[in-house]
């Protein structure tokens, strides 16, 4: 049963959760099944790209933050999904041995008006490398229960 | 060797390209690995959740996207890459046994004034279900090369 509600995300607040380590055979491995673009299987195609080397693919990129996001707390939350991202940056290349840790910014938080029991968070997502460096930022709506619908938020 | 270069994209032109179908084993694997919230995973999960069955991760669908993306063109195509997508919309739950198209419209086309041999063209791509309806849609700008870098574009 979660026990994150709506009424926690507390606009402002910065957050940091969990990290991942991109290994060579995994970035293959993805790019492999969904986005064969060379500079994301080859070591000599990425360096003559705009990558300068082989690099994740972004959506490899997007599928690891989500699971950052799930571990961190989404599933301890009372999620009821996402109708989609506003915002989706890839701002730097992802390589073998790249650690990434994502960073969560609770950018706006309002009741629904159509559905009283759940609510609307605006998160702003970005994974950063040891250096603080970000490599992918994301604007990303998410549908959260309230824990008292009906009240008002404070 | 790519064949298809900046010049070749005109603006307002709509094609459609290749399909997937979903099975239920891959829709449960991607979210096992990548988004492992209860409605990706269990039917009665799903059944209890908005999406009111199991349904796709809306990542999964990216993938997908991509890979139609990929086929469709990208492969063939002088890419140097994508700075990002400025809009991603999960219209509605995509479930086992779901067929979706690529459709690509070309929505504006400009080449770049620090980097002459490319261009950034923006797409809008969706995928449709046998009925039209959309699933996904999505805003997306891809960096292009140039046939002629340094001529004029029509």
């Amino acid at each position: 049963m979660p026990d994150i509600f709506l009424e926690d995300f507390i606009i402002g607040e910065v957050k940091t959760f969990g990290s991942h380590t991109f290994s060579r055979e995994e970035i293959v491995a993805f790019a492999g099944e969904f986005d064969p673009q060379p500079m994301h299987l080859d070591e000599a195609a990425g360096k003559a790209s705009l990558l300068g080397g082989l690099a994740a693919s972004g959506w490899h990129t997007c599928a690891i933050l989500m699971r950052l996001i799930c571990d961190g707390f989404l599933l301890r939350t009372a999620s009821m999904g996402s109708p989609g991202v506003t915002e989706n940056k890839w701002k730097e290349p992802v390589r073998p041995g790249d650690t990434l840790t994502l960073r969560r910014t609770v950018l706006e938080s309002r009741t629904s008006r159509s559905k009283p029991e759940m609510g609307l968070v605006t998160f702003r997502f970005e994974l950063l490398k040891p250096d603080k460096s970000v490599v992918l930022e994301q604007v990303c709506v998410i549908m959260i229960g309230r824990r008292n619908p009906g009240a008002r938020l404070a």
